[in-house]
């Protein structure tokens, strides 16, 4: 068995564990990233891309948002459409000029993980069997297996940052956690497609026939979404019966200009929301989707486990340059305040795009009734749109 | 058998009928009211007192809001308490100096049955068996016995301003009408007191324990009210149990200031949410609580009555005036677009306020958030204050 040392192990090199640990070391805090997957691996996964200013601006105090400002495509609003007709919502109009930004989290990850690289900091992918340690006590630690051998990290702290499926959530006793969930009884139906986006901002649509987005990664490549029951299988799915569906969701205008092709990437993915609280156990933090999972209905997933990086490396650094831990402490609860707005939006957001099995004709008057008022007054767009670019910290 | 003829039978002799009876008269336009209750009885119904400022106005340009400017009280805001918090919201400052006016409905039937009085204008109380005929014709009637005597009105156009359940709504044919309808698992346990409110304004209070609003009919007597399961009974609440509950479901300081005494009213009343549509059949339309109800969460339901009234009322001077029939036609389309919208908000308010029996973790937890995001967000206040003070027709 290997013994090593560092201040801040960070479990997973996913977006949020390698933003956190490219914040610590540009502050001088020793980290280690522990993750057990190979980059490849990382890289391949496809996920929303669309970031809140709050997340554009510390890409770039973090001196990785270069590639991302001459890359990414800024959105000053979004379409609604339903009932026919397409309404655009302003959000930098409504929001004092905030705007979001089109640039997919495998590119983030990719500029974050050739930051890494130039730092010289440790990343140990494909490592085995990692697992947190006496997280409960003033001296935490972090075991692992890589080719063979055995490996364990003392440490200040551990940053879980592992996603839903992983350990770090998982070693905590069940009696010190609370989780909240929803599952939603639908699911997306997502393609990719080497073809020009419809519109220049998203397209979100309620239709009798269910949900529909029309989003994109760049001006020449478009990602489209319809709302499904899950039980159907992708292989349900051939492109002609998605375009056509994609068509019959949205108002004839925006019907008439899609764009189609041949998909090259078509998964279907499950909608929850799920909040595990607190955020702290002892040494131990977690971060991201480690602790909540929101329906992608509002692309908040990735600038949330932004945001509970900016707090928590916000605390650690507090906690080593001004030997405070007063940030430290105070992490759960604000991150938590703020991951349950985005709960709630995403939430609100969901129900009232998506067709429900249950639906009462009630429901579904008050889901009409809650677009048509939203889209006549300027109060309910601001309020979407304080939400959809991001609450403050 | 007695025959007659007018231009407009007016059926039913609340608030809505007498409203339009009036405005009616005012332009020259005969009518007549038949109620199948005594004056007495209409005015002994306790029911909500909070008028929209668009309920003011029309009621000033009837010539019927002499006392009410004078005897009423005028709100510029409202309070929330939650978590041990008051939290107050600024209708005005939000809506561009709107207000609301605390005037009980009692009071406006008053107001309105003293001016039917002077004008002259037929109204017949205790009218037995009155009954809408031929409104899918060219001449429609209403029947009624009066002391024994069948009494027959021909007319132009039927008003259907008899409530829930009145005989109007329930003659048309079942094929030609839709209704919609939510029935919300608790009631309102209310009373009446002659002590000072305890706020200058309204407090709505949302508590583990359930609901709560403090009230008042004026400076001298309040109401209040708790959530209660449909189940109990008024004998089940004595005025000290009730005082008790009311006093652990506000924030502390509001409790403290809460002046106790005798009730002199009690009762439960349960919660819904009722549309029919259309509201248009042909000669016959309807008006108020004869085609839809909220519950008293926001307090909707005398101000839509006499939004329908102010579009009916534009449509049959037109048509009598102007010779066009295209307010007449655009009735039913322009009140249910409003009246939705007021159902959006009471539902919304009914949701946000009240524990509900079958409520998740995460439902209540949503809950939580959506009081929090409110009184934090100037854009979310600014929308509950819009629709709160009534939205523009």
């Amino acid at each position: 068995m290997s013994k090593t040392r560092t201040r801040v192990v960070i479990i997973g090199a996913g977006p949020s564990g390698l933003l956190l640990g490219q914040i610590l070391t540009r502050a001088g805090i020793d980290n280690v990233i522990l993750e057990n997957r190979a980059p490849d691996y990382v890289l391949a996964r496809v996920r929303a891309g669309l970031l809140e200013q709050g997340t554009t601006d510390l890409l770039d105090a973090t001196g990785v948002g270069e590639r991302m400002r001459r890359e990414g495509l800024v959105h000053h609003g979004l379409a609604l459409t339903f009932n026919g007709e397409k309404h655009r919502i302003d959000l930098s109009g409504t929001t004092g000029g905030r705007t979001v930004m089109i640039y997919g989290q495998t590119e983030v990850t990719r500029d974050l993980m050739d930051a890494r690289k130039a730092s010289g900091a440790t990343t140990v992918y494909e490592a085995e069997a990692v697992a947190p340690h006496d997280f409960d006590s003033a001296h935490p630690r972090v075991t692992y297996v890589k080719d063979g051998v055995t490996h364990e990290i003392d440490c200040d702290f551990i940053a879980g940052c592992d996603g839903y499926h992983g350990v770090s959530r998982a070693s905590v006793p069940e009696r010190s956690i609370q989780t909240f969930e929803r599952v939603y009884p639908f699911g997306w139906l997502g393609i990719l497609a080497e073809v020009p986006p419809v519109d220049h901002e998203l397209v979100y649509a309620n239709s009798p026939r269910g949900f529909a987005l029309c989003t994109m990664r760049s001006n020449a490549r478009s990602r489209y979404y319809v709302q499904c029951p899950l039980t159907d299988r992708v292989e349900d799915w051939s492109d002609q019966r998605f375009w056509d569906e994609v068509r019959l969701r949205v108002d004839p205008e925006t019907a008439a200009a899609i764009t189609t092709g041949p998909s090259f990437e078509k998964s279907i993915a499950p909608l929850r929301s799920f909040v595990a609280e607190p955020l702290r156990f002892g040494r131990m933090f977690l971060v991201g989707d480690a602790a909540h999972i929101v329906p992608p209905t509002g692309a908040k997933g990735l600038n949330l486990a932004v945001s509970d990086v900016r707090y928590l490396s916000q605390g650690l650094i507090e906690h080593y340059h001004e030997k405070s831990d007063a940030a430290l402490e105070a992490y759960s609860g604000r991150a938590l305040a703020r991951i349950w707005k985005a709960v709630r939006f995403s939430w609100w957001m969901t129900t009232m795009l998506h067709r429900f099995p249950d639906q009462t004709p009630f429901d579904q008057k008050i889901q009409e009734t809650d677009l048509a008022y939203l889209v006549s007054s300027e109060a309910a767009m601001t309020s979407m749109a304080e939400n959809y670019v991001g609450l403050p910290s």
